[in-house]
Order: structure tokens, then sequence, then C-alpha cells
């Protein structure tokens, strides 16, 4: 038996309809924020994916050579392809552009609980805007987008500038190397590293901004920063608009791609895989040939998102089922296509069996069996049965709508 | 300067505002009618594809090898995937499945003017029906999912039986030719190869055939057929409906896929690649290691649609732009939450510039410009401007919203 590719879902139409309610929650929030859907190709030249992220990120994709000997990539993120899409097409539009996108991506590595080779994201980017209300805008829409999809969570709101103030003496490759003990959170690797590159006074430092949740006291680890008045701002305007989040200074993640604000959102109930958003500001236009442009963004992991709010059925929408005899078949037709008219999902019985038999099948799916015969037709009304309480009623087309509408007769 | 790869696009977002409105009326249809949305990998093993469309397929499609060594492809089609998942997890679900797909598809063949690499189709598949109410149904909603779709087209409706039956004598290979004339509306070359092969009496019944619209008539041509009453009952049952369609007993393509049924829609205004659907009845669970299941459903070209529909720019949605001062921005902050609470598209000015200069901002975007300083906060009121009519009210923020939503004041 043929089956799904290893790492990859199937989805049932139970588990597409919630899927596709958290998206749609998801798109109203962003578009009354003023953000417009985009769409990019599935795949796009590996060299996109490399500029942004290094040579290292080949492992980790699906990498195929197309017929013109051009190395391509299934996309494994979207804010790459969405800038090279800014400086091929958006350049001329009025700044800033506010975007979003919902699709999915790939990484190829070993299968684990909750994290799927192919996966879906629904993100955003802020292109062109350079100010602290703009990194406030998308960490201030990031927790109204989480809010509205039904989750609870934790929000952490860091700076580049800390971090990189404290380690400016050092060479680039030292940084790299601390910075992957700090996203470790390997503190003894880090002393000991500290230790044998003549950096221990270091430690103490690091370790501090680490913990440290207070502005005031991670201003007085680094010292005077050239960025401390926008930072500054950046934290009244979260805590004059009410948001609940964590001032984390020690954020080291992305050090080499994001410039200045750095987020992440943790979802409550997920252990140890528990992240479900990563944002922060950034600069890469002008590595895909366009002008250096100021964004930020974020992108929202939502298949996570999903499996944090567990099993909630969308809303119910009523079904009707059309049980007919071969007589009534074309009042059948004409009583369906009413319905479907007045919004009513509306299965007509394909087996040709007995009637008895067809409200058998239909009570499998639907809440009301629309019984149509010689009679119905003869006379253009509809046997109703609700099928949950068994009644049974005799109306006209209009009134039969009604009845299943859960409204008074017309 | 990157760009996207050859033979794929990147939508801005009044592209993508009318794909999705068209999408969302497909899907709206499609669920009125009991059809539920799918959704499977975007790739799949090579096989399932060789399996249901031969080893030809191959040189159309983006295969790669994973680092497992297993040949996969990028789907160009969603009949295949939808079968695949119905064999792996909906075997035991009541019957018949009436499931939908709105998905991407790919294509690896010279890119040309409405073709392009990746591409999408709307589709539907009534899984495990067999009587001629089932063709009828996908017949009708296809119907029904264009005229919704804005466009104007030409349905026509054939059925293998009839080209079966003239063809019955003749060997596989042989038949596979004649289709191959057929298909191309090649009738000289049909003429040649049927004198060639000694069965040139065929050719005026062949020709005959796909030049009839008349049902008795495409029964006289080719005599009793022991489907004869199912076909008589699905054209009477269209007939009844009202549907308007051409029949087209001479549909000769798809003749090794498809098993009974079989239609095809062009659109009125598409010059040569004008056909934007393509369905009929089939058989394919148990070359996947399923259970025989008769099948029927089709694919819409959404692209094709869209390229048929024409501009038609979604339904606007007014839109509020926020200039504020320094000291406005925290009430600003309100104003735009409260806004879009109350649903209205709000964006917020990030420049820092000038009020006139955040207003000529604004007015690229928006309807009306939302003025917000020192005696706005102060008065917890805000300044309206109608950007179209330049007029300008000062009201109260319930007031402020009734404005911008073209209601009565609160």
């Amino acid at each position: 038996m043929l089956q799904k590719p290893r790492g990859t879902r199937d989805f049932l139409p139970e588990e597409m309809e919630q899927r596709r309610h958290v998206e749609g929650t998801m798109r109203e929030v962003a578009s009354r924020w003023g953000y417009r859907e985009v769409c990019t190709p599935e795949f796009e030249d590996l060299d996109l994916f490399t500029i942004r992220s290094g040579e290292g990120i080949i492992q980790e994709m699906y990498v195929f050579e197309d017929k013109g000997g051009r190395m391509m990539a299934l996309r494994p993120e979207l804010t790459a392809p969405v800038l090279r899409m800014y400086v091929n097409e958006g350049r001329t539009l009025p700044k800033p552009l506010r975007w979003y996108y919902f699709a999915d991506c790939f990484r190829y590595e070993r299968p684990q609980k909750g994290r799927y080779r192919q996966f879906w994201q629904f993100g955003v980017e802020l292109i062109g805007a350079d100010s602290a209300l703009a990194e406030a805008e998308v960490i201030l829409l990031a927790d109204e987008i989480l809010a509205a999809s039904g989750i609870s969570y934790e929000i952490h709101v860091g700076h580049l500038a800390f971090m990189r103030t404290l380690l400016a003496a050092l060479s680039q490759d030292d940084q790299k190397k601390i910075r992957m003990f700090l996203d470790r959170k390997d503190w003894a690797g880090l002393d000991a590293h500290l230790a044998a590159t003549g950096n221990s006074e270091l430690g103490a430092d690091l370790t501090a901004l680490a913990a440290c949740r207070n502005l005031q006291e991670a201003f007085s680890i680094t010292g005077q920063m050239h960025e401390g008045d926008r930072i500054s701002e950046l934290f009244s305007i979260l805590d004059q608009s009410g948001v609940s989040y964590t001032l984390d200074p020690g954020i080291a993640r992305g050090l080499d791609y994001y410039t200045g604000m750095v987020f992440e959102i943790f979802a409550d109930n997920l252990g140890t895989e528990n992240q479900v958003l990563g944002g922060g500001t950034y600069r890469l236009a002008h590595l895909f040939g366009g002008e250096e442009t100021p964004s930020c963004g974020f992108a929202i992991g939502f298949d996570r998102v999903m499996v944090s709010r567990g099993e909630q059925p969308a809303p119910h929408q009523r079904v009707a089922g059309i049980a007919h005899t071969a007589e009534g078949r074309d009042w059948a037709l004409s009583v369906s296509r009413e319905f479907r008219r007045a919004g009513i999902r509306t299965e007509l019985n394909l087996s040709g069996r007995s009637i008895g038999q067809q409200i058998s099948q239909i009570a499998r799916t639907a809440d009301y069996a629309l019984v149509i015969g010689e009679r119905e037709r003869a006379e253009s009304i509809v046997t109703v049965k609700d099928l949950k309480s068994g009644v049974q009623k005799v109306l006209s087309l209009p009134d039969a709508i009604c009845e299943v509408m859960g409204r008074e007769p017309c």
C-alpha cells in the first residue's frame, strides 16, 4: 500500500476545518492592523537561503537541481522569499509595507513529535519602517494574533545591543562560539571557554545579563549604549500598551541575523519544544540586490499553535440530507438547490436504496433528513425529520428551510 | 539581483485579495453541497503518479531523490494523492465521501503564457458512489462553482462508452493511436491510419460521433451498449436540472484513465488554451492498495479562472490611518485598538514626522486620517479627516468609529 512521505501529514476534514478556522482568525487580526497577504513560490534559488542563513542550512533543506542545472530549494522559511519579492516588485510601493503570509515550509531532518518535514507558518513583515513604534507594533500584533488563536503563552522581548556591547571587543569567531553556549544555556561550557580565551572577567556580566529581567539593571550591566534611548522608548510603549511580557536581554539567538529588537513567544503547555513564534528587527533587502531597508517581523509556527490549542472543533453548521425515491428525484434536486441557496449544507443521497436505508446513511453525517417521494413531488412539499429528536413534520419548501435553520416559519 | 525561479509567480496584495475572494466563493459553494476540505503533502512518492499516469509523466514533473534514496515528485495533480489518502485513512468513513481541495501543483515544462510551473487547482472527489445521480452531482457542482466565480463558459459532457464501443474490436495499441488522432482532431491523419490498418470502415462512424451533439444519434451510431440506461439517466438528470451543456460523445481525452462519464469546461474568452476544468468517473483506489472504489470528480484550473475573470478588485474595505505627535502616542495606540476591535482596518503611522507629512503618507493607502495630538489626548477625542472630501470633524472615540464606518453617531 502506498503511503504518504515520511514526516509529512494528511489532513482529514475535521482537522482541516479547525486549521482553517484558526488561519481565518489570524488573517482577520492581521488585516485589521493593515497587513495584506503576499504569496511567493514554493521553491527558490538555493542562493536565497544560503545568503540569509549560511551554507549550513543546505543540510536541513530539500535541495534539487532543475533541468537547467540550477540548484533550487523548497523554502525553509518565508522572510527571505518575501524580501526577495520586495526587492523585485515592491520597491516603488508606498512604505512602510505591511505584508503577511500563510504558507507551508520544508525542513529535512529526522521527524520528531510535533516537528514535521512540511510545516506551516503565519508571518508578517513590516518593511521600510525604522522606529521603536514599528518594533512595538509587530510585538503587539503577535500578541493579538496568538490571543485570538486561543492559546496561553509567554512573550520574551530582548534587544541584541546588550549582548553586542558586552562582546564588542572579541573577534567574530569568538562571539559566535559564546553565542552557541548562551543559546544552549551551557554555563559551565561558557565559563570554560572564557577561561581558555582569557576572558573570564566577562563571565559574570554575561550570566547576569542572561538572568536580568529589568531594563535599568540591563543598562547598568552593559553601560552606556547609543541605542539606549530607542530601547527605552520601545519598552515604554510596551508598558503603556498593557501587553504582558518578560524583558529578556539575554536572547542571543539570531545574533548574526537580527539587528536590534528580538522576541520569542513560548506556549504554556508544550513542554520543551514550546516556542511558537520568533521575530525581530533585521535588514535583508540589500543582500538581495536592493537598497538597505530596515524591517521587522515574525513567524508563527502554525502547527504548534494547533497542538497548543488542542481539540476545539469549529462551530457546528447544520446539515441536511435528502432521501428520495425515483419519482421524487427531480423535486429532490430542486429542494437541494433552494436549501443551498439559503446557505444550508445539503447532501443528496446518491445510493438509490430504500428510503429507510437512505435515512440510516444520512443520519451518519446530517442533522435533518428531508424525505421526498411521489406525494412530496405532487404537492411541492418536504417531509423534514429531525434526526436528534425523531420528530417529523410535513412542510412547504420555505417553511422546511426555516425549520432546518432553526428560524420561525416565514 | 536575485529573481524568482523561472515559470513561477509572486503575488502582491491586490492580486492575492482577488484570488482569495474567488477561492472563498468556490469553498462556500462546495461546502453547501456537503464537500469538505482535505489536504495532502506537497510531494509524494514518484510511484503514485506513474501508477496513475504512466512513466511519461516523469518528464513533466519536478522529481528529486531524498536523502534516503527515495524518488519523490512535487505533485502534478491532486486526484492521485487524495485517493492515496482515502486508501490510507478514509476507508472506514461513511461513504460516499465528498472531499474538496484547493492546492498548488507543479509541472516542469517550458513556461508559456498562462501556463506556470507552479499553478493552483480547486477540485472535488466524490468517492464511493456509483450512479448517474453521482455523476450529475459533480457536473452540477462544477457549473455552480464556475458561475459563482463570475466567468462565462461552455460545458461539454461525454461518455467513454461510445468511443469504446466503436473501437472494441481493435488492439489496445491501435486504440491508443486512434485516440491521439481524435484528441488532436487530426481527421486526415486518422483516415490515413485507418486505411493503413485496414479499418477504413470505422472512419465515418468516428467522425460522425465526434461531430454528434444528440444522444439518440450517438446511440444509433454506436448501436446497443450495456451502459445505455445509465447514460440516458445521466443526461435526463442534466436536462431536468436546467444546466446548459453540450453533449460531446467524441471526447477521447483520458480514455485510459476515466471509466465512464467525462466532462470538460471551456472559458468563453481564453482563446486556444481555454480549458478551465476536466473531470469524470474513474477508479483508482485499488491501484494504491485499496479496494476497487467507484469515484468521480473534477479539477478546476484556478489560474485560468482568474485570467478569464479579469480584473475585478475585491470589495473595498474602509481604511483608517493614524497621524500622531509624540504627546499623542499612547492615546493613538488606544484609538487604534478600539478601531480594530470595531473591525476597521487601521494603520498607525510609524514615521515620527510632522502631522502634515504623516497625513500625506496616510492618504496613499487610507480613506480617513485620524489626527491625534496633545489636545486630542487631553480631551480623549479624535480629529477625523475624510481624505476624499477633505472634511474634518472633531469627535468622541465612539462617534469617530461610527463616522469611519459610515454609520449614524451612536
